[in-house]
């Protein structure tokens, strides 16, 4: 939503275009150098920070919901979305932190309560991982500001968003032993201390360095190029990459890792 | 529901005490002696089988209205319930495959469409895994019939029940190497071969038998008795059980295991 006719067509007529009681939330975790860092917005109607989310078109499938969703509040795009659990529960939505003033003027209506948009709702979470320093931040006309932070100094999110967070991070964190990860974060040819320290920042622990590349090698995730880097007078480690066709087919079968 | 009354009031009212566009399904898997089974249910106004299901009242949580509509539906209670994926997509349900004779009269509505439960609906999945030998099976007013079939020789399901059984194995799967499992499914004192049958069964692939119960003993959660069975003249296996706190914390907060 770009324009305030968009807006209060949006708040007046939503249910009719979006699923009413259904929404989604994303945590989207940016990684670069060995930093993990969580995308959040600043909604213009709540004070606080929350994850970036939204509702879904009758037209389309969830994770084109959260796909279109991210985008539109963060500008952060074509990112591998994944579901990793839903939220429902009576309370996980205090509509009093929503600040009633702000746009009812624009719509004529007296109160919120009379809207689609304050009745419980659903929340579908999805989670992705991306190169931080390769995105673009932008907001929409609902969004005050979008940033990352660092995963260890989050603010308190609003509604039930702390636990999305946790939660997120959980079955990334499992995922990571059963799906190949590293296509878009690391250099096309990269060394084992760069992989190695991905995994490390991911996970939030440290990984045994030298049994760690093993089981991606004999997955045929991991190729050995008969190249190496030069990083110093005695230091040239060798350099990998992954095999797309295995990576593709991991992606898609899954792996056991460990 | 049990009665005519509240079957009427449900599809006239529901929408009050439920909340609409949300549906929940659940994947019952049923072990006991190497057999692996599946729990479905055929509704009266539906031809063909499906996973039990419904709605979730608004004082629910998710997890609660997944135990009771798998309690009302099949009899099979005290499930240990977990959610796997949620489904959305315009296309997943096809209302014309609702037998709209068979329960309109008794509302007095001219049209399935003018109620609230013809309208997009997303469904959220969970799974459990129970010992079929100890449920006791029974119906509701709008269930015809439910049941346990082979997991290798389910019928075609209706609507996207097929992906949902799909993925829910898919998902068991992988939960298998991170949760324990058996507890309900064993004897309170197990042979190896058994757990080990448990685990293959339920994998549905051969696992290494002399490397299998290695990591359940390195985690604590199995241990060996000072005791033995009986089976034959020459044979006679030793006796395992679960450590029950080990075991507790473990589904708590994941291991890893391959």
């Amino acid at each position: 939503m770009q324009t305030e006719a968009e807006l209060k067509d949006f708040i007046l007529n939503g249910h009719l275009y979006y699923i009413p009681h259904v929404s989604i939330d994303c945590a989207i975790f940016g990684y670069h150098e060995q930093q993990l860092k969580l995308l959040l917005i600043k909604h213009k109607a709540i004070d606080g920070w929350c994850l970036p989310g939204g509702y879904i078109k009758r037209t389309e499938k969830l994770v084109e919901a959260a796909e279109r969703n991210v985008k539109v509040r963060t500008g952060v795009d074509n990112l591998f979305l994944q579901q990793f659990k839903t939220f429902g529960d009576p309370d996980r939505i205090q509509f009093n932190k929503f600040d009633q003033q702000q746009w009812l003027e624009l719509t004529g209506i007296e109160s919120w309560e009379d809207t689609w948009l304050f009745d419980q709702t659903i929340s579908v979470g999805f989670y992705a991982i991306t190169d931080f320093s390769q995105t673009e931040l932008q907001t929409d006309i609902t969004t005050e500001k979008c940033a990352w932070f660092d995963i260890d100094a989050l603010p308190g999110l609003e509604y039930d968003h702390d636990e999305m967070v946790r939660e997120a991070l959980h079955t990334m964190r499992v995922q990571l032993y059963h799906y190949p990860i590293g296509i878009n974060m690391l250099p096309e040819k990269f060394t084992l201390s760069e992989i190695h320290a991905l995994y490390e920042t991911l996970l939030g622990k440290k990984l045994d360095i030298s049994n760690f590349p093993k089981k991606l090698m004999a997955l045929g995730l991991l190729e050995k190029l008969n190249e190496k880097r030069s990083i110093g007078a005695h230091r040239s480690p060798h350099l990998y990459s992954f095999n797309k066709e295995k990576y593709g087919e991991a992606l898609k079968n899954g792996v056991v890792l460990n």
